[in-house]
C-alpha cells in the first residue's frame, strides 16, 4: 500500500468512527503533513483519495471538509409498481410542470435543469459567436442526416470514458436526448407493444410511450442498484415485452448507479429473451465517482443496446444537441430520424464539437461535479432538517436531482398547488409513474450553488408538507 | 379602367401577338412614356402589372424583358395513381438522394435547396452572432414548449399575408417543417389509418406515412390546379380516410398553385366528410404572384386544417426553424411535440424572429422571387432545348423546382446512375410516388442564378436521356 493510501485509510477510519464529524473542516494540509511526517504532496494525494471515495470535499480557499453523510436507513424502499402492462396517464400534470417552468418568477425546484450560469461555459458561447462569423453559410445548409462529422467524432471519443469503442458512423446526432429516445422507441416498437421501464421513471420517456400507443410494464426498482433483474425476468416470461427503457447511471429521479455486474447480467438476460434496450445516459458524465460508470452499451456484444444521450444536462439544454448509438437498429433509426425532423441544426453541433475538442467540456465537468456534490449534500441536509420526520431520501451518485418520499399520505400534487402562492414549484412524484403511484414523493433540483434563498424555499416546502401532515386524519 | 391598366392591356396584346418576343427587351420606360404620351409613373405601374401577370420581368440596371413562355401543350397529364390505399416504398432511393447531397463535389440538381449565398441573408447571420453576444445564457435554456414568444408573434403576423388571422398562441414552433408534418401526422392518425395525398408528392411526407404504419391513398393531381376534388370525393366515399396531406401553394414537385375557389370547395368537402387537412405551405411565400396565394387554412372555419411551414425554403434549411398552426388539434400536437424533441433550439428562433421583425425577411423575399423566376425561365428554356423531343414540363408558379416528364420509358433512376460519372444528381420521379410511378420523371432545382455551369449540367442530363431514349427498343 502506498503512503498516501495508508494515510487515506487512517483518515477514513477517523471519519467512520466520528473523530472527524460530517460538515467539519479537516486539518489543513500543512498540519497534516507535520502530524504524519509525510510530504505535502502525499497529504494532497490522500485528500483527493477521500474526495474520490465521497468522504471529503474541497471548498475553494477554505480547505477540505468531511462530507455530510445521509442518515442510515432513510432510503426509500424498492418500488412496487403494478405487476402488469398498463397505459400511461398523467400528461396534464407533466404539462403543468413544464408550463410552471416558463414563469421566470417561480423558483422551479423540481425541474431537471443544470446550472449553466457558470464561466466554464463561456467558451461555448464564444464558440457559437465565432462559429457564426467563421463558417458563415455552413450553418444555413442541410447537413448529413446523421449529423456533422466533427460532432460525431467527438461523441465517439467521449464514449470511451464509459467503456465503449464506437466509430463516428455508429453515432446519429439528434435534437436533444428527447428525440434520441423518441426515435429509438419508434424505430423498435409498434403500437400495442409492451415496453418495460424502471420505476419511478423519467416522465418524458413515459409520455413518449403513451404517445406511441405502447403499454408500459414498470419494473420494481431499488433506490441504490436499479431495476430488479428477478422481477424483469419474471415479466419477460409472462409478457411479450419488446424493449426495456432505463437510466442506469445517475438515474433520474433516484440518482443511483446500477453496479457493473448487474449491467453484465442484464445484457445476458436481454440476449436470452432477445430484448432491445434503450439506455438513457444523459446524466452519466455527471457521476461523482472517477472514472465515470460504464454504460450497459459497453457490455453489449450484439448491438441490442440503443445508447441515448445529449449535452442538455452536462452543458445546457437550449442547444438541443443529443445523439444515439443505435447498434444493429441503425437503418431503422436513421429512417425515423429522417421523417421526424430531417437533419438537426448545424450551428449548435459545430459549437459543441469545438468546445469538446478544445477541452472545454472536460474543464466544465471538472467544475460542475464538485458543485453538484456540494448541492447534494446541502439539499440532503436541508431536507433532513426541514421535512417531516420519517421523510426518506435517495442518495444521488451523480447529477443534480434528489428524490424524497414524505411520510404518510401527503399528496405532493396538492403540496405543489399550495406552494404556488410561495412562487415555488416542485416535481410531484406522480409524474414518474404510469399509474398514479408515488403520490407522496417529490423530486428536487440541487444544481445551483447552495444559497440562503434555496434553503428558505426548501424550508417552505417542508413547512407546507408538515402542515398537510398534521392535518391528515 | 385606369390609364396604366389600359397601357398594360395594350402591351399584353403586343406580347400575345408576338410583336414583343419572349426574352427580348421591352421599350424603356422613357420611350414608352413618349410613345404613349403618359407619365413615367404610369408606364412603371403598367410594367409592374405585366410583371404581376408573369408576362414581363425586371432585370436590374437593364430594364424590362418579355418573359420566356413555355411551349403550349407540353404540360404533363394529370397523374393517375393507384385507386386504392397502398403502402409506401422507395426509402432506399430517398436515402440515396439524401446521401448524394452530402458529397459537395456533386452538382445536386435535384435537391430542394434554396439559394442562401445571397447578401440579404447577412443580417440573419449577424443576428445569430449578436444574439449570442447579447442574450447570452438565454440560448442555453429550455424555453416554452410551444416556442419563443418573439418568433410566434412574427409568424402570426406573417400568416396575415396568406389570409389567416392567427394569434401567437395558435402557433407551435418546430424543428423544421419536417417535424411540423411529422407531429401533425402522428397527432391525428393511428397506425393502419389511410392518409390521402397529392401525387406526385413530397417524399419526406410519404416516408413519414410509411414510418408511422399508415397507408397512403394517392389522389389524381392536375399539374396546374392540384388534386382532383372529384377523385378525392370518390375516395372519401369508398375508403376510411382520416387525413389529407397536400401542398396547395407552389407545390413540390409540380409547382402549381391551387385556385382559390378550389380551396374553398376542398374545405366544404372536408367538413362534409369530417376530414383533417395537413397543409404544407413551405414554399407559399415564394409565389411569383402578388399578393401571395391564400392558404387552405385561411378558409378553415372549424379548425380542421393543420398548417405546417418553416423558414427552410424562404431563408435557409440549416436553421431548422419551422412551425404548425394546429387548429383544434393543439393539445395533441403539443403532446406529440413534447415527446418528439421537447422544446426547439432557442438561438435560431430568436435570430429568425429578429430578422423578420426588422424587415429582413421581406427584403430577402423581394430579392429571391425574381431570382427564382429567372431561374425558372432559364431552366424551362434549357430543358426545352436539351431534353428529348416530347419532354413535358410543369409551369412553376413559385418556389424553385421544375418537374419534367421524359418521353417513352426512360428510367430516371438509371439516368441518375449514369449521371454519377458526370458528378450530377437529379431527383428521380419514383421518389414522389408510393408505388413506383413516375419512373420517367425527374425534379430539377433552379434556385441558383442561371450560369453556364448549370446550363452545361442540364445539357448533360438531356444528352444522357437522349442516349437512353435512342437505345430503347
Amino acid at each position: 500500500m502506498k503512503l498516501y493510501e495508508q494515510l487515506a485509510t487512517e483518515l477514513q477510519h477517523r471519519i467512520d468512527t466520528g473523530l472527524y464529524l460530517p460538515g467539519h473542516r479537516l486539518p489543513s494540509i500543512r498540519e497534516m503533513s507535520r502530524e504524519h511526517e509525510v510530504s505535502i504532496a502525499t497529504v494532497q494525494e490522500a485528500y483527493r483519495r477521500l474526495e474520490d471515495l465521497g468522504l471529503a470535499e474541497a471548498r475553494p480557499k477554505s480547505g477540505y471538509y468531511v462530507r455530510s453523510r445521509r442518515m442510515a436507513g432513510s432510503l426509500p424502499d424498492a418500488s412496487r409498481p403494478a405487476q402488469r402492462p398498463i397505459e400511461v396517464s398523467q400528461w396534464e400534470d407533466v404539462l403543468e410542470l413544464l408550463c410552471g417552468n416558463e414563469d421566470k418568477s417561480m423558483l422551479a425546484l423540481g425541474r431537471g435543469m443544470p446550472d449553466f450560469a457558470v464561466p466554464t461555459l463561456d467558451p461555448l458561447l464564444r464558440g457559437l459567436v465565432s462559429f457564426n462569423r467563421r463558417i458563415e453559410h455552413r450553418g444555413l445548409e442541410y447537413d448529413s442526416l446523421a449529423g456533422t462529422r466533427e460532432l460525431r467524432q467527438q461523441v465517439a471519443r467521449l464514449t470511451i470514458d464509459s467503456g465503449c469503442t464506437l466509430h463516428l458512423d455508429d453515432i446519429i446526432v439528434t435534437t436533444g436526448c428527447q428525440e434520441a429516445l423518441s426515435i429509438s422507441m419508434r424505430a423498435i416498437t409498434r403500437p400495442g407493444d409492451v415496453v418495460a421501464v424502471d420505476s419511478p421513471s423519467f416522465y418524458g420517456s413515459m409520455q413518449l410511450i403513451r404517445a406511441n400507443g405502447l403499454k408500459v410494464m414498470e419494473i420494481p426498482t431499488h433506490p441504490e442498484t436499479g431495476i430488479s433483474l428477478e422481477a424483469l425476468e419474471l415479466a419477460l416470461e409472462q409478457w411479450p415485452i419488446s424493449a426495456l427503457q432505463l437510466t442506469p447511471n445517475c438515474n433520474n429521479p433516484l440518482g443511483y448507479t446500477m453496479p457493473e455486474d448487474k449491467k453484465r447480467k442484464l445484457i445476458s438476460l436481454a440476449q436470452r429473451f432477445d430484448l432491445a434496450i434503450i439506455e438513457d445516459d444523459i446524466y452519466g458524465d455527471l457521476a461523482f465517482q472517477y472514472p465515470r460508470p460504464r454504460t450497459i452499451k459497453s457490455f453489449d456484444t450484439d448491438g441490442r443496446v440503443l445508447l441515448c444521450s445529449s449535452f442538455s444536462k452536462t452543458l445546457a439544454p437550449g442547444m438541443r444537441v443529443g445523439w444515439i448509438a443505435p447498434g444493429r437498429y441503425r437503418d431503422r433509426v436513421l429512417h425515423t430520424k429522417y421523417v421526424s425532423t430531417g437533419a438537426s441544426a448545424i450551428a449548435p453541433q459545430l459549437a459543441v464539437a469545438a468546445f469538446v475538442a478544445n477541452g472545454g467540456y472536460e474543464r466544465h465537468l471538472r467544475r460542475m461535479r464538485p458543485q453538484y456534490r456540494r448541492g447534494r449534500d446541502a439539499m440532503i441536509d436541508w431536507v433532513s432538517r426541514y421535512f417531516p420526520a420519517g421523510t426518506r431520501m435517495s442518495d444521488p451518485q451523480g447529477g443534480f436531482l434528489l428524490w424524497a418520499e414524505l411520510p404518510g399520505d401527503i399528496d405532493t400534487l396538492e403540496l405543489n398547488r399550495r406552494l404556488w402562492a410561495h412562487k415555488i414549484r416542485i416535481a410531484p412524484g406522480v409524474l414518474f409513474s404510469a399509474s398514479g403511484k408515488y403520490r407522496n414523493c417529490l423530486r428536487l433540483n440541487f444544481a445551483e450553488e447552495p444559497t440562503a434563498r434555496i434553503e428558505a424555499a426548501v424550508r417552505t416546502v417542508g413547512d407546507e408538507a408538515l402542515r398537510m401532515h398534521d392535518s391528515l386524519p
